[in-house]
């Protein structure tokens, strides 16, 4: 079966993306736990960081360094957690590598429970982040 | 009041180190998560990846896609979570850029509360993981 986040790089399967170059694509998570959360993936398929190539984890890092200021700026958050799940013992659902950029706020509670905004609401959230570009 | 990180950098503070180059230091946490739980700080001091240097950045992700697959193989784990957390509303507790890396097991619960190993079960850990490289 064809990998989810290869087909939204192909652009086969629409997704709200706030960035992209040669290598990597930044869109938002639909399953977000924070107004938002992005995942950062290598544009080449790897099933995790160690598998895939020294170039696109480069990539991914300086992508994240760059794009982080910007959604925290675009939805007025303070501080932001980074996560990557690698294997199915540490929860890793789609076997694609992928960075979650977690916004958070101060004086909010640090959920990791997904939350079901609209297709709008996501839209929302990511014109905001495209503004800041 | 000197940085906590910087004191192990500058040997000055002991730790278990895992790996050192001349751009990062991995060592084990002293509050694990889970067996062999690491963290990856870049040697110049920067309070998070945003505002540290995109060379640090990339240095600290390298070392992690290089060191992750030995720390698994020292403790037999198979799959690992990493994280990082940026700034006191995402929990970060040390204001030094340090990503974390959490080995898991199948069949273990992905727990994130603190083990209190001894200083000696610690130890013998790191063994394992020096002995990987």
């Amino acid at each position: 079966m064809p990998c989810l986040f290869c087909k939204i790089i192909a652009k086969e399967i629409p997704a709200e993306i706030v960035f992209e170059n040669d290598q990597v694509l930044a869109f938002l998570d639909i399953g977000p736990v924070s107004e938002g959360h992005t995942l950062v993936v290598p544009k080449r398929h790897a099933e995790n960081l160690s598998s895939g190539s020294e170039e696109d984890a480069q990539s991914l890092i300086f992508a994240v360094h760059d794009l982080a200021p910007r959604i925290l700026q675009a939805v007025g958050a303070d501080g932001y957690n980074l996560g990557m799940n690698h294997g199915e013992s540490a929860g890793q659902e789609v076997m694609h590598t992928h960075m979650h950029i977690m916004p958070r706020k101060s004086g909010m509670h640090r959920s990791f429970t997904k939350l079901r905004p609209s297709a709008h609401e996501i839209h929302i959230v990511a014109e905001k982040i495209r503004l800041q570009q």
